[in-house]
C-alpha cells in the first residue's frame, strides 16, 4: 500500500524557527562548519540523488539560514542509521525531522548539524483487519493512515490538529494526542511496536505486533514521547479499534466562558465520556468569525462535543443527557450538526483557531497546559487575570475535557516579547500550582525547557539524564532539547 | 480513606517458591550471612516494632527456609527510603514483595538478602470523582480500591485474577492486566503518577494527576512493569472512568475449542469490542466441573463474553450480532446471566479454572504466551499437539479476545519437571514463530528469563540492560529477574 502524497507543505502553520527561541537559554556550541563538511563528504555516497541537501533553497523551506546544517533525506532504515552512525563518528549533531508542525521547536538544530529529514519513509506497510493493527513507516502522513484505516471499517484515534500533514513518526516523537484523546488516549496508548535507530546507528525492534505484551521493559513507553533525544522510530505499529458506529457533533453556546467550563466539568461527572469536549473562549471566537460560524451577539463561549456509541439510540440518548446538563449550566442553544457537512463545517471552525489566533494580533505564543479537570473555570479565569495584568490579550481554547487548554497570548509588536514570555511562564505556574502539568500533548523541546523545574524536581530530572546518557553518552541526538 | 483488610493470605494460591526455579539458571553468588547480620543492626532501630522480621514462622510463610533473609515491613516512604540506603550500603540484594500472587517469581530473594514488603502501606488515600482519579498506597488490596471506587459510580478496569488479594504495587510492578483488558487496557494505561523509590533511595515523583501530559521522558511507561528491578513504587495515582451502565455476560458453548476460538476471532471483526472474551477448553471445563457449571456432554468448550455499554438497548443489539456470530461457528447454546447471581456463579467458575488444574494431576506450569488474535485456533491446536507428542495434557483457557492463553501443562510427578520445561520452552517458541510475546500479563521474573532470547534481540537486551545499569549500578535492586 502507497500513502497517500503529503499535501503541500506550504499549506502548513509557518514552522517554528530556530531563531524563534535565541532568547531560551543555551544550547551548548553550534557545530564546525568543517565537521558539516567531513560529514557530508562521507555521507554523500550512501544516499540516494537528492538524499543530502545543503541548497539554499531547502534551507529556506526549512526555516533556516545557518550554512552549517545539512538535510538528509534516507529512504530506508539502512540509511538512517547510515546517517546517524556517521554523524557519531563525525561529532555533529543530529534532529530527527517530521513534517515540522510540531509546537514546541523539537524539529529544530538548534546547535546546527545535520537535520534527519523522515518523510521518504512514506509507505503504509500493513492495515490488517483480521488482528486490528496497523504498520506505517515513521513518514507517513497520519491522514493517509486514518484513510486506509477507516476504509477497512477500523479506527485508529489519535488525531492532532495537523493530521493532514503531521507524520506518524513525529507524533510518536511527541506523544501526539488531539481532540479524541478524551476518550481513546494519546498516541502512547496505541503504539504497541516500533522499529528504533538508536543514538549508536543500531537498530532494534521493539515491542509486539499483537494488542497486548509485558516482554521485559516497556521501552515503548520510554521512547514514545522522547521528543527525538532517544533515537528515531522509522517504523510503527499501532493497534486499531472498531470504527465506531454512530456518530454525534452537537454545538453549544453560552453566554460566558466560565458557563461552559463549569458545563464541561459537570459532563464528565454526569457519567458520559464523550469522544471529544473542546472550548473556545470569546477571543477564539472572534478570531474564527470569518469561518462561517453564525452566532447571537450574547454568546461568548462555546463548547464543540462529539459522542460516539453503538447505535443511534444509545447515543440519542446520551445526547439528552448532555443537553439537560448544558442547558443546567445555563446554555442559550444546542446545536446538533445534522448531516456530515454540518459536522464538518464544525470542525472546521474548531480547526481553523490556532492559524486564525496568529492573524488576529499578528503574533502569537501558544501555551499547552494541563489543569484538573475540576478546575478549568478557575484556571480560565486567572489566565485571563494574569494576561491583564500584564496587558496583553489571552484566548484559551482547546481540549476542555481533558483539562488542556491551548491558552494563547496574543500580541502585535517583536518588543512585547520580553512581557510574552513572562506571561507565558506565569501561566505556566499556574498551572502547576492548580495541579496541572506544563504540556498536555505539544512537548517541551525548546519553547518549555527554561520552565520544566516548574513541574519537575531535581531527582526527577536526574533520572531523565541518566536515562539519556545510557542511550546517547555522546549527547548528540537532538541536543538542546527537554533539559534546562 | 483507609482500606478493608486484606483477605486471609491462606486463601491465596500457593506462592511459587524460590526452589521452584533451582534450575533457571544461575543467579549471582548468594549474600553473605555476615552482611545480613550488618544490616539487621543497621535497620532495626529505624523500623517500628515487628517491622523488621527473620523468625521462623515469617520465613515459613513467606515461603522460605534460607537463613540469610530478612523480611522488612515499612509503614511509610521515608522507611522504604532508609531500608533501600541501608542495603546498598550493605551490599544486600533488596527485592519487592506484594502479596506474592505473582506469576512468574519476580517477588522471589533469589540471591538472599532483604525482602520489601509493602503490604502495611495500605491507605486510599483519594478518590476524586470530580477529577476521576484516585491515589493509594502500594500496599491496598485491588479489589479494596475497585470497592472505594465502584462506591463513587467509577471504574478502574484492571481486574487480574487474583484482585481480592493483589495490590497496586504488584500490579504496578507486573503492569497487571485481567480480563476487561480487551477493551479497557492494562495498567500501565491507567496509571498516570507514582511516588517511586528509586535504587539509589532516592524518593522521586513522577508523572501526573490529571489524566494527560508529555512533560519529560515517560518514565512511568518505563516503571510500570519494570518487575521490581528499576525501584519500587509507595503510591499510585489512577485514572478512573465512569461505571459502564449496563453488563451483559453470555456463556456460550461449543463442540469444539476451534471453534470457539473461530468464533472469538470473528467476534472482534464484526465491530464488536466486548470488555471480556475468555476461553475454557475440554481439560479447564473437566477442571472446574465441581465448580457449579452444568454443561452438556457434548460441549468441549465455552467462551465467556461480557459486553458493557450506555443502555440496555445497545447492549442488547450487540449481544443478538454476538449470538449470530457464535452461531454461525456452531455455537451449540448461548445462556445470557440474568441476574447478578448468575453472572457471579459464571465467573466464579472462571476465576477457579487456575487452582482446579493444579490440582486435576497435582502439579501444573502455567504458560502465558500471546498470539495475534487470527491465529488462536492454530496456537491451541499446536500448543495441544507439542503436548501429546511429549505425552502431556496441556489445557487452554485465558483472555482469547486479547490472544492471550494461559496454556497450562499438568503432570503429576517430580521427575517429569525436565519434559515439562521442554515443552514449554516449545510452546513459547511456537508463540513467537506465530507473531505472539512470551508473556501478556505475567512478566518474565525467574520463570521465563532463559526464554527472552527467544523473542528479544542482543541490540533491545543491551539498551534494556544499559537502563537497569544507570538506574541500579550495584545491580542490587531485585538481581536476576527478567535478564538471563
Amino acid at each position: 500500500v502507497r500513502a497517500v502524497a503529503p499535501p503541500d507543505r506550504s499549506s502548513a502553520p509557518s514552522a517554528l524557527r530556530a531563531d524563534s527561541f535565541k532568547g531560551a537559554g543555551d544550547f551548548g556550541p553550534r557545530v564546525e562548519r568543517a565537521a558539516v563538511a567531513a560529514l557530508k563528504a562521507a555521507l554523500v555516497a550512501q544516499l540516494p540523488e537528492g538524499g543530502l541537501r545543503d541548497d539554499p533553497a531547502t534551507l529556506a523551506a526549512f526555516g533556516h539560514d545557518e550554512s552549517n546544517t545539512l538535510f538528509a533525506f534516507p529512504e530506508t532504515t539502512a540509511q538512517v542509521q547510515a546517517i546517524v552512525r556517521a554523524c557519531m563518528a563525525h561529532g555533529v549533531p543530529v534532529t530527527p525531522v517530521g513534517a515540522r508542525s510540531g509546537k514546541s521547536g523539537g524539529s529544530l538544530p538548534v546547535r546546527g548539524g545535520l537535520s534527519l529529514c523522515l518523510e521518504k519513509l512514506d509507505h503504509i506497510l500493513l492495515v490488517d483487519d483480521q488482528n486490528l493493527i496497523a504498520v506505517a513507516q515513521a513518514g507517513v502522513v497520519l491522514g493517509a493512515l486514518h484513510a486506509a484505516v477507516e476504509a477497512k471499517g477500523l479506527f485508529y484515534a489519535p488525531d492532532p490538529n495537523s493530521l493532514d500533514w503531521c507524520t506518524l513518526g513525529g507524533n510518536v516523537a511527541e506523544n501526539a494526542g488531539g481532540p479524541r484523546a478524551l476518550k481513546y488516549g494519546v498516541t502512547r496508548d496505541h503504539v504497541i511496536g516500533l522499529e528504533w535507530v538508536l543514538p549508536s546507528g543500531e537498530a532494534i525492534r521493539l515491542g509486539r505486533r499483537v494488542h497486548k505484551g509485558v516482554t521485559g521493559y516497556d521501552l515503548l513507553g520510554l521512547f514514545v514521547g522522547s521528543e527525538g533525544t532517544l533515537g528515531v522510530a522509522t517504523e510503527v505499529t499501532v493497534k486499531l479499534l472498531p470504527l465506531p458506529k454512530v456518530v454525534l457533533t452537537a454545538l453549544v453556546l453560552f453566554q460566558q466562558v466560565e458557563q461552559a467550563a463549569q458545563a464541561s466539568t459537570r459532563l464528565l461527572q454526569s457519567q458520559l465520556l464523550p469522544r471529544c469536549l473542546e472550548l473556545l473562549d470569546d477571543v477564539a471566537l472572534a478570531a474564527v468569525k470569518g469561518a462561517g460560524l453564525q452566532l447571537p451577539q450574547a454568546s461568548q463561549a462555546v463548547l464543540l462535543i462529539e459522542l460516539d456509541g453503538p447505535t443511534e439510540d444509545s447515543v440519542l440518548a446520551e445526547a439528552q443527557t448532555l443537553e439537560a446538563v448544558c442547558r443546567a449550566e445555563g446554555a442559550l442553544e444546542v446545536r446538533v450538526a445534522r448531516d456530515e457537512t454540518q459536522r464538518a463545517g464544525l470542525w472546521a471552525v474548531r480547526k481553523s483557531v490556532s492559524g486564525a489566533l496568529k492573524l488576529f494580533e499578528g503574533r502569537k505564543v501558544s501555551e499547552d497546559v494541563v489543569v484538573p479537570r475540576a478546575r478549568l473555570g478557575e484556571a480560565i479565569a486567572r489566565f485571563k487575570a494574569l494576561g491583564a495584568a500584564a496587558r496583553l490579550t489571552v484566548a484559551t481554547y482547546g481540549h476542555a475535557g481533558d483539562g488542556n487548554l491551548h491558552t494563547n497570548v496574543l500580541y502585535s509588536k517583536a518588543e512585547q516579547k520580553p512581557e510574552v514570555d513572562a506571561l507565558v511562564a506565569a501561566i505556566a505556574r499556574e498551572a502547576v500550582a492548580l495541579g496541572g502539568t506544563l504540556t498536555g500533548e505539544h512537548g517541551i523541546g525548546v519553547a518549555k525547557r527554561h520552565l520544566l523545574t516548574l513541574e519537575q524536581g531535581p531527582g526527577l530530572i536526574a533520572v531523565q539524564k541518566s536515562v539519556k546518557a545510557a542511550l546517547d553518552p555522546l549527547g548528540l541526538f537532538n541536543p538542546g532539547k527537554i533539559f534546562p
